[in-house]
């Protein structure tokens, strides 16, 4: 019954380790349809410039500009409408001195012309069953024409692989004629929940147990990192029966994620069950709050993610270690959670020696960045979770922290990612000394 | 070919009208697991206080306060082992004077006990068979125990109904229960595209011709924002045609989305067809930019929705009169996006008479927020929308806009929320004049 000692490591030791197994996985297509939510897996090219021809942004008249240098209030120029182009049509014919072309948003610009003139500077005329208009000013060469290749040039990367496909890209997509979108092929990612106080969610309430939620909580983190979640249910009481779940499920999945059993208590099955299975245990204990029981292990490669049983740690835990290797496994290059610096929203008085990551609400005021403890933060809390959008790092040390002090937030809800060195946790610590003391 | 006189109104105004036609949309139940990214169909109430018992949150013994009165440095006392409770477990044993029972976190409290001691601060001891620990220091009454409902008590509303359900409120639902989770029935939202310059995804390019984006950007935004998209495809050159099927579409659907041809051109077929729908036509010119053109027509109180045909339009007039409608359907009472104040990332030189709506990128620097305009901000330019993550509200007048200036935007990505008041157009014209000068 003796506590087994383990030696903690630093949490960015932790993550680079765990990050020396990533690896990148395929990629398939997918109707575009389908592809909002997903990930790119090529980069998204321009394949021909954008506009593809120059065109006209207004309703107006294509005209030659040369003919309207002497337009003015006080001499009015008429020009002749020869003919009409609707967006998606093409104008054949010569287009001569003192004509003009009326000419629709977004179609193409007769060869013969070099500027539009807008539908409300002129008064349009009719006569004879002919159109004419009148000019009262001049125009310059290239005036209201988006010229091809203006917004963008052939060749362009326009989205790097691993993007989140949000309808702006998607929109681009469409425009380079992608029906089917090279997308990354999701890992799959197992789930196997340990811990006898567990209950099924459609069990009654019994006392000393509690109903199983990580399991759940974790299979919608996957989901929301672009994973595939695969739960295998809970574990069995019994350590060979234990042995053999956890053996089958891995041979199944990309990953495997266990909840719970991986502390130092007589139900701790997981230590026991990484030493049968020949698992390299990257690290067991981490000198953090929560989830300094954390485990990460590897075998041929494959990563087994001990997360701890309380809901907040394993929350944590899996944020801060899979997350990263889902996002590279769908190719992005920028895996990690965005971390930026906001003020501390109220006051977080107790004193730690440990690196804490807070649960926090962040809201704005008149542009600044406000993020706020919620909940107790007690590491069995559940409820504070769901208000939570942002983790709040509190590097440990001999002090608590006040309302106002800046302090690094991590955006859980940000898809667009960060690289590991966006900054590190030390300069967050001598950014807190040297800002605010 | 004279153009139609139409009157603008205010952006406040048109969504106002818009939203007179808001009406809540029925629920289902779907399993825990698929329930991630959908929306609470009724309020999420803790059935149950959490903790539901008094229990322990380490690994340690659980004893009687009293007991320990004495206990210090230079006293320690010798308590007795007489039993263990794994977490799941309850101890039924009476638990006696000097006596302590093993207890693992999350394992529910003995009757007879009132504290915890911690495994850390003991020395465990064996003799005769017997387990015994020594303790130096005295223990109060109710330490290390975590209290039944200190967390939650039973009756609170956890998560409101409209919420999108994020990993924290899977947890939530998990804990109380919910294997199956009441979530709100997506609207029904048909897409229509007109333009003759449209080709489909699959087709080459062609002089003159652009490939239809509008609607599969349209179709992701719905997702984004919680719908169901129905995508009708691209309309027939024949107005008579177009008019049945919009007719038909419209009968399909919630509510119903057409991209162009609501402009005054001689190819804009839809003011002509909500006529022979004896559709009620809210408005059909604001003015903002872009998106001036945006027109909202209603019949038997279901709406159409016309938005502009070019991308950048099309996509801000969604946002800004399309999603209230989807979110207030899935019964959110915060159903607009968020609107913030952010400091410009760059300047915007050219002054403008109308209220715009700019797509910008936001970031962040010292907790502070930075909005930068993305692309050229042409409204035909797509490229830019990938990059997009907010909407900068630049109200119209005679002057252009600096670097670090405060302005209003518009969160896209955020799933939070606001309501229609949160803060007026208005206000933002007030700050701005009385914070930069």
């Amino acid at each position: 019954m003796a506590v087994e000692r383990r030696n903690p490591i630093k949490v960015n030791e932790a993550i680079e380790r765990v990050m020396t197994y990533k690896r990148e996985g395929s990629i398939s297509y997918v109707p575009i349809e389908q592809s909002y939510g997903n990930f790119l897996g090529e980069d998204l090219i321009a394949d021909h410039p954008i506009p593809p021809f120059d065109r006209s942004p207004y309703d107006g008249f294509a005209i030659q500009s040369g003919d309207t240098i002497d337009a003015s209030r006080g001499n009015p120029l008429v020009f002749e409408v020869i003919g009409e182009i609707g967006a998606g049509s093409v104008f054949t014919n010569t287009v001569g001195k003192m004509q003009a072309v009326r000419i629709m948003t977004g179609a193409q610009i007769p060869d013969d012309c070099d500027a539009v003139v807008m539908l409300e500077v002129v008064k349009e005329l009719e006569d004879g069953g002919k159109s004419y208009f009148e000019l009262k000013r001049s125009i310059e060469n290239g005036d209201n024409i988006s010229f091809t290749g203006e917004d963008t040039e052939a060749g362009t990367v326009l989205a790097a692989k691993g993007t989140h496909i949000n309808p702006g890209v998607v929109a681009l997509l469409a425009t380079f004629g992608y029906k089917n979108v090279p997308v990354s092929v999701k890992p799959k990612i197992g789930i196997i929940a340990t811990g006898s106080e567990l209950l099924a969610l459609d069990e009654p309430l019994q006392p000393g147990k509690i109903r199983n939620s990580n399991a759940y909580m974790t299979y919608s983190q996957i989901l929301r990192a672009g994973g595939e979640p695969i739960y295998f249910g809970q574990f069995n009481d019994d350590l060979d029966t234990c042995f053999e779940q956890v053996q089958a499920a891995f041979e199944e999945v990309d990953l495997l994620i266990t909840t719970g059993g991986v502390s130092v208590g007589d139900f701790d099955y997981l230590p026991a069950i990484y030493e049968r299975l020949n698992a390299n245990v990257l690290f067991n204990k981490i000198g953090m709050r929560p989830g300094s029981v954390t485990t990460v292990a590897e075998k041929d490669g494959k990563l087994l993610f001990g997360l701890s049983g309380n809901p907040s740690a394993c929350y944590v835990g899996f944020e801060l270690f899979t997350r990263p290797i889902i996002r590279t496994y769908l190719h992005s290059d920028a895996p990690f959670l965005k971390k930026e610096i906001a003020f501390l929203g109220a006051d977080f008085p107790k004193a730690n020696p440990f690196d804490r990551f807070v649960r926090g609400h962040l809201t704005y005021k008149e542009g600044k960045m406000i993020a706020t403890p919620v909940g107790l933060d007690k590491s069995n809390v559940v409820t504070s979770l769901a208000d939570a959008n942002v983790l709040i790092v509190l590097p440990g040390g001999t002090r608590g922290y006040e309302q106002g002090m800046e302090v690094a937030i991590i955006l859980l809800e940000d898809q667009e990612g960060a690289t590991f060195n966006h900054f590190t946790w030390n300069d967050i610590n001598s950014r807190r000394s040297h800002r605010h003391v």
